[in-house]
């Protein structure tokens, strides 16, 4: 490739295959059908109970700003070979459609439509691989945040992961998820700038190794700034580090905000307790202790039952890359396509999988709350055009239907709302803040049993009798086709 | 936060700690001291025998661009609190510094410097996230691919992870960095246009869907591309897709080019022996066979065992997030900084853990070439100033100092280049296919015995006797200080 092409569109961040099929749609004038996709993930990832989405309003952005550049087309002319009349309908290409989707910090299941986009069938197809690159980091970090914050409890939780993300954008866009799922602060400056997000840090090993030793490193820092947490592990934690950062504090007194230590290796237990001691003795029986090290749910869960005297957790690696499960395996599957007669038609994926298996059609989403208690009982999916029971709602497993029960008395609060329609966007968006509460009020609606890290109870999710009816109506009709096939 | 920031730089992408530690140093009039920082990561990734040096090329983006924008600094002043005078130092800075670094497509192993940045302090402090942040992606993707393509051989690997990347950057990033490890192609038709990697892709379950059966959307497909892939898993790969492509292709003929079939769930090794029994009885034998489906080096050696019959490999998820292992955990460390006479002084980090000591002061790094094999005997470090011995080299391990051996009949290449000397762009960045190339090179420079996937036997990386002693020494007297501080 001799040409330079420059990165001036998100546009073609999506696969080969999303171009070739709206080709062939374009070709066959059907480009322009009704289809509509629903987002999802099957399986709830690190064994949480409870998914958090977050991606919505990048989606907004990316969809909102959705154009090929004259350099895109260019490129697939030139590069890839695509024809000018085809490149023409690219070139005009805008989201003209329709999504409706939950809001960010909703809880979310497996198999439940988080998002749904209705649009002319070439225009869904190539926002495909996009929305999904979006949603499945951003909810898996999401996710994964809640849960060690889960752990946390009211103590302090701390984003500390930039230098180890997968790159840039998933530093800013999971920070961004963390703060989202109740993280408090962010290390990264460029997401404190961007998202409003509290910004925290004070210095590295590498300032005491500047300065060579830590009495005079520390006096240094307190005489630029004013709240000093100082870093004690560079040579010896707690017969260098913690009496030198003892002994800046006393001679300095109310000139500086002694806020406490961190501790960044070795055995946090023992460490934090020792060092809790010394500041004791030392009568800074306030000063904090904050520790980073590869810290995730499990070792902060460990360090707790041990007795470990931390008050603010930095998490690095461990959240920003979803270390013990790096991927979501958000799916985008069409449900409905219009037909010759401009009727909706459902359509289905099968698999020798069950639980891969497509629900065909267009549903709803409800989220059922016990009027009583004000505890979410569970999903119910209907149809698009269903009419939910006001009184009495039999729920019953999508997979093992004997699991059942009916419950009366609920508000069944609809988890979707339109974000665009007929490409205007329609939602407003918003702020971090409004969303960061959201799901704080959507956690205290879920029994501690779905919370738990470990072994948590599974969330009713049903589908609705016509729900199930036509699903098993739709594979008989694959069935069918196999059968004529073989004869 | 009242006001709206826009993503305008990326100087602010870095931990606030390094902007404090910058403040320190300025107001304490030593921000411009020569401090030497060097870039390493301690082990492999993977449990591989080496690691694909990757992500220079966005560095050279990244400190070329590096300057704070207006808005960074209105939002440091408003939202974080820094003081004029500050803020009028980071205004004003760019990267004046020098950087040597390894190629792309260098072969790497733990515990030697990468890249070695050495400027004034302020600025070589504030650059190291985003240097990590590249490396630790970049590089481990670029590993594990090659690691993949190591056991995919002459067959074709492609890229097809961007729907599970984490966010944006790593989908364009990583498949430049499996493009560069070996990889034949990726489906992002964004890294297509920004890097001249060739794309990939055909069509998607969808598209059957939308047309309800295989033989009208793969007949549909063919009317609008010549080169057919028809994908035949969508409702059951062996009685209704196979049979369909083929019916398709024999209908077709010469018309189109039936490069052959995918198969992206199920059995693989048993569909893909049974497609091919298929295909071969209709006399399609030149017809490939592609495979997806969360694939990854372990899933591919044990297909290839269960002699499936797979032409084409398409490595998604297990890649994109390097799945087994998110995170490279290289880090920057300073080496060395100038004292108050101007003389550079070594400096070093200790720890309990003896795999974290830093080993202290500017070094080398030398690849040995034994000159009658032309294949690698080891890499050997050396400080800066130190002079290589011409003809017989002892190598010993720098922690089993008892693993030693004597090499004569040798070329030693120096692996670092210049990239930046004092703020001035000095390399000839290569373009993607030479780096490639490089790493082929550098691959077929090395015993069959470091490359193999499991048990790789551990490539000698050697600390020359001066540059050993040094690293004592400065241990020596980080014990005196402890010892000082105890009486």
């Amino acid at each position: 490739m001799k040409h330079i092409y420059h990165d001036d569109s998100l546009a073609l961040h999506t696969d080969l295959y999303q171009i070739n099929m709206a080709e062939t749609y374009w070709r066959d004038g059907i480009h322009n059908k009704r289809a509509v996709f629903e987002l999802f993930f099957r399986k709830l990832p690190f064994g949480n109970g409870y998914a958090v989405f977050a991606g919505l309003e990048k989606i907004i952005q990316y969809t909102q700003g959705f154009r090929f550049s004259e350099e895109d087309i260019e490129y697939l002319k030139n590069e890839v070979g695509y024809k000018d009349d085809f490149l023409e309908y690219l070139k005009n290409m805008r989201f003209t459609g329709s999504i409706r989707s939950m809001k960010e910090g909703e809880l979310v299941y497996g198999n439940e439509p988080i998002l749904r986009v209705e649009a002319p069938l070439g225009e869904a197809q190539i926002i495909e691989t996009a929305l999904l690159n979006i949603v499945n980091y951003q909810t898996l970090i999401a996710t994964k945040a809640s849960r060690i914050k889960q752990v946390v409890g009211n103590e302090v939780a701390m984003e500390f992961g930039t230098r180890r993300a997968q790159e840039m954008d998933a530093a800013i866009w999971g920070t961004r998820s963390a703060y989202l799922a109740g993280f408090e602060a962010t290390s990264n400056v460029r997401a404190g700038k961007l998202f409003g997000i509290p910004v925290a840090g004070t210095h590295a090993h590498s300032m005491v190794q500047a300065y060579k030793d830590e009495y005079t490193a520390f006096t240094k820092y307190a005489e630029s700034h004013k709240d000093c947490v100082f870093l004690v592990d560079t040579y010896d934690t707690l017969r260098l580090g913690v009496p030198n950062a003892i002994k800046v504090a006393k001679e300095l007194g109310d000139k500086i905000n002694f806020i406490g230590i961190r501790l960044d290796s070795g055995d946090l237990a023992y460490l934090s307790k020792e060092a809790r001691k010394l500041l004791d003795e030392a009568g800074f029986t306030k000063a904090k202790i904050y520790a980073s090290s590869d810290l995730d749910e499990h070792t902060i869960i460990n360090l707790k039952a041990q007795g470990a005297k931390i008050d603010s957790w930095g998490i690095g690696t461990k959240l920003i890359t979803a270390y013990d499960q790096a991927a979501l395996g958000a799916v985008y599957k069409i449900v409905s396509i219009e037909d010759e007669n401009g009727n909706m038609e459902d359509t289905i994926k099968i698999s020798s999988n069950p639980d891969k298996v497509t629900t065909p059609g267009m549903k709803k989403v409800y989220r059922i709350i016990n009027n009583t208690n004000h505890h979410a009982e569970g999903d119910y999916i209907t149809m698009e055009d269903e009419k939910l029971p006001e009184k009495r709602l039999r729920m019953f497993h999508p997979t093992h239907t004997y699991i059942n029960k009916v419950v009366t008395n609920f508000t069944a609060k609809e988890l979707h709302e339109d974000i665009f329609t007929n490409g205007e966007l329609v939602y407003e968006i918003p702020c971090l803040e409004e969303s960061r509460e959201y799901l704080k009020q959507n956690l205290d609606a879920l029994w501690d049993e779905y919370k738990r890290i470990m072994n948590p109870e599974d969330y009713p999710l049903d589908l609705s009798q016509k729900c199930w009816d036509n699903k098993m109506k739709n594979i008989e009709e694959v069935k069918e086709k196999v059968a004529a096939m073989k004869e």
